[in-house]
């Protein structure tokens, strides 16, 4: 038996990896055990169950509107993806010899074929996914909170998670760029991993961002009337 | 003549740099012409005519109070600091080759005692000084005019601001840690210039944060008593 391993790990060992540049060195790669659409419908799947929980649960929270709800369930879905998803990677550096078919461990190793800087644990991505999952995940599930019980940070919050978000991604492709952005296995990978995987980050925080920075506006003009009144 | 310029810059090119590590390849490297102490004069004079302008200045506009006036004396310092110094070392990767005693180039060939990733142009410092210089430094100065102006976007500016100073300075310090925290020439230089010379940029964007968070907080208490009388 023990000799029967050690031949596998050793076979282990030579295994190449999928990754680009062919000539980074990772000693003990084990490739990944679960396909692309498995790892997906997985995600998909606990995605949708968080939002319609999410969903269903504000619907009986009094006086709230449509938006916040939706708001709701995007501040508990990306909470939970930076708590544990990359919460994972930022405290597992070897998870590229996971030998035991972990599901968070099978995403980062499919990941990594868009941007092999995950594997070979790049410091940029590593400093902003550490910012990411410790202080924005919990601050996120703090926003969940906000909006339900309709606190006066609400927006200021939001603000401040988004922003965070929106500087990690911008740091995320200007090092890329700036490293010669030629980290993924191939240009499916790329666009489908690298570019569209990460644009809902962009996009979404951009619009709370816009929201926000509208209703704290509002809420000073409002502030400046009544003190214009009161004199 | 000729013969005697060849020597020199044959002479310069095997000048060792004063940078850690010691094995950094910096071909075509110039020592600096100014000292320490000419080049903090320098900037510590043009701080010093920066706040009293803007002090003298903001003392003549009406309805300001002395904390809003300090902080347009901050916002215009560091403004002009993120857009002349910060940005001239994004747009010049071979400052370190400077022959002209350009005072710009000097200060981060002293500055890169302090942390050597900035003469080795390292993607995470260039990618964060990219975006406070082209995105941070100009929002400043509207920081500037939205104070003097008591915009009502004029707090939500400045947390969005200070945060991006404050996220900043965490991946500049994260990545550091992250690549070994070995980048100074000394315990000296390491202290004053990495440590020392960027505490402003944690201590006074996180004030700032925490006056405008109760500023915002407070205007929507307002605006919530306001709707409750309505009703």
């Amino acid at each position: 038996m023990e000799g029967g391993e050690e031949t596998w790990q050793s076979e282990v060992q030579r295994q190449p990896h999928p990754y680009v540049p062919k000539d980074l060195n990772l000693a003990g790669f084990v490739p990944g055990f679960l396909s692309q659409s498995t790892i997906l419908t997985v995600f998909g799947f606990s995605s949708l169950l968080v939002f319609s929980l999410v969903w269903f649960l504000s619907g009986r929270l009094p006086k709230l509107q449509k938006t916040d709800r939706l708001l709701m369930c995007w501040w508990l879905f990306t909470g939970l993806t930076h708590m544990i998803l990359e919460g994972y990677f930022v405290f597992s550096p070897e998870f590229y010899k996971d030998k035991t078919a972990c599901y968070l461990a099978e995403v980062w190793k499919e990941y990594s074929k868009g941007d092999s800087r995950y594997a070979a644990r790049d410091s940029g991505v590593v400093a902003v996914e550490g910012i990411t999952a410790v202080l924005e995940g919990p601050a996120c599930l703090l926003a969940v909170y906000a909006i339900a019980t309709r606190k006066s940070y609400s927006y200021i919050l939001q603000v401040v998670i988004s922003l965070g978000q929106l500087y990690g991604t911008a740091v995320y492709y200007i090092t890329s760029y700036l490293e010669g952005d030629n980290f993924a296995a191939s240009l499916y990978y790329y666009y489908v991993y690298f570019i569209i995987a990460n644009a809902s980050w962009v996009v979404i925080p951009t619009l709370i961002v816009i929201r926000c920075w509208k209703k704290i506006c509002a809420a000073f003009q409002v502030q400046d009337k009544t003190k214009t009144k009161i004199r």
